[in-house]
């Protein structure tokens, strides 16, 4: 087992990863203060983990709060799912709510948390890639608006992340591949080593090597413990954290959620920010093309969808959180290994690169 | 104009009171970072004070967001009106929502404010007595859910709360009263010698004397900010300002939200609160007379609903935060200025309380 620390002054917490650590109830003892506990789930995950779960709290009173699953559903609706779920089982501001799941069940059950009699103690349980090495890690909880994704939430801390790498063995190929962008992300952003040690073994990521997706899980949580430790509320180097994820979120609002996966869109949409950095002048053409490799690699789309146009995109775009006083601001790389958030780069570099010819960029790295 | 500090460290802020307030446009500007602002209202408040705030508002951009009125409206449905009337008009993460109103107002746009976006800066402008002295000050924000009274919701800071005495010459007298409660409240749980000032003021109250009103909210807003500096999260003393809230809301629940307005719910409660001390033999039974007195002159209710029994009282205690781990914890006075918050008492004396015969407490004093 390794063990990170998010530090973040007197709401540091750990997160512990390694293999079969559901089955290990002395990790989660000492981060729940009361005898009541809720599992937040949903239904695909709750047949394969919720009893080993469950019996690892034996020594608690634990409701199991199942919900559907899917970004479709983490909505006000589904969120109240919890709250009921609570309240009936008439859980107090002692109780400790734990999310076992992805992304979305992680980013509603640390809402409900966060609002629950003004927030209760909270654990994440990530079960999927990319909520171990990304939404699991640095507080940000929310739910989607009809306006807008993630539009409604709060930054709330876990008291722990505890990830079991095996929970990945049941993970479709899909989703696998979507938790691959985020991991890619981090490489693009801040570790250029990592890109190199991604390219040679990201055979071995897919076919589920359990020593590399460690690897891979513990420098991805790393990166992003320390990014969240320096700046936990996104008014600085957090922010480069969403590199193509400004893109991404235009594809996800524009296709309906849940039609393209988070991950798929962000790779998509990091392909994006790579063209426009490339128009930019500030990587060449064969960094762009290195990095449009590595998601290829993974298994994702690099082109966005062909019924977007570029003024959907400026129209999604304009209402995504990045926007600062009507100037919009965009992650965007200095070369690989280093990402900047700027909002001064000519109106025509952003167009050009919404309307570029993505298909034949993806066909030349075929 | 007179102003306190509430002291919380890297979140402190001001609280100004005064006359003619709303038309200072000096007072505001220094605590709004961007240039959009949204004002949070109802239609009882827009039309006598909407025009005044939005002119002392002209360097910025805003926009009115109008709510109906009432408690019955503090829910999910009336907070989805602020969310979208944000993202309709575009407002990013740098605008300030701006609350103008009582405490259902207050409570919703403060959570809003604590949500949109993951947080965006919040300032009061309370329009009622119980706001002005209450719940405008100390960073409690939420809506109520179908199964309990303020179930959802944050601890959530203004960065200023504006206080302009002259809204309450249009305040109804039955809401001016239920904001008395609160404010002997104050004198009841930190300060006998108000509770004897109140004794000599409270008809000069009632008649809106400008003066005695300043006063009374100044010590409550002192007395209040002095707790909440010292116990933000309400892990021991803030819980002290429950008092009668427990007995109180109860008796909202039961009666259905705002049927009762929240001050003569607390009123009654604390009546409740003074026959439990009586009991216990903490306080005399004069000391409890004349607590109830205080009460009387006020112009509030100090018999509970004819219609609720001890077990429909004790059905909607046991949902109260004041919950922890089973134990009912209750807010007592050792005597007059001196609360306490306890679980240790007789279960016999709980009931005795809540059965005893308040309408004949209330005749003798009568």
């Amino acid at each position: 087992m390794q063990t990170l620390k998010v530090d973040l002054g007197e709401r540091s917490y750990p997160i512990h990863i390694g293999e079969g650590l559901l089955d290990q109830p002395q990790l989660l003892a000492p981060h729940i203060a009361g005898r009541q506990v809720a599992i937040v789930t949903n239904a695909t995950v709750a047949p394969l983990y919720l009893e080993r779960l469950t019996r690892s709290l034996a020594q608690f009173s634990v409701v199991p709060i199942i919900l559907p699953d899917g970004e479709s559903f983490k909505n006000w609706e589904t969120l109240q799912l919890i709250f009921s779920g609570l309240l009936t089982a008439r859980h107090d501001r002692r109780t400790t709510v734990i999310a076992l799941g992805g992304g979305v069940v992680g980013d509603m059950a640390g809402f409900a948390a966060a609002c629950y009699q003004r927030g209760v103690d909270f654990i994440q349980v990530p079960t999927t890639l990319l909520s171990q090495v990304d939404s699991s890690v640095g507080g940000k909880t929310g739910i989607n608006h009809p306006l807008g994704k993630n539009m409604i939430g709060a930054f709330y801390q876990p008291n722990l992340v505890l990830i079991d790498t095996q929970t990945l063995n049941t993970l479709p190929a899909r989703e696998l591949s979507a938790g691959l962008a985020e991991v890619i992300k981090y490489g693009l952003i801040c570790d250029e080593p990592f890109l190199t040690w991604l390219e040679d073994n990201m055979d071995a990521l897919r076919a589920l090597d359990q020593v590399a997706l460690t690897a891979a899980i513990q420098r991805s949580c790393a990166a992003k413990a320390e990014v969240v430790g320096a700046d936990e509320r996104e008014t600085g180097v957090r922010a480069t954290l969403n590199l193509g994820h400004t893109f991404g979120h235009a594809i996800e609002t524009h296709m309906g959620y849940g039609v393209w996966l988070h991950g798929e869109a962000v790779a998509a949409g990091t392909v994006m920010a790579l063209e426009m950095s490339a128009r930019l002048g500030w990587i060449s053409d064969a960094e762009r093309d290195r990095g449009i490799r590595i998601f290829q690699r993974a298994g994702l789309p690099v082109v966005p969808p062909s019924e977007m146009t570029p003024a959907d995109f400026m129209q999604h775009m304009a209402v995504d959180k990045k926007v600062i006083d009507g100037r919009m601001r965009l992650v965007l790389l200095r070369r690989l290994g280093e990402a900047t958030v700027t909002d001064d780069y000519p109106q025509e570099v952003l167009q050009a690169t919404l309307g570029a010819d993505y298909r034949a960029l993806a066909q030349l790295k075929g």
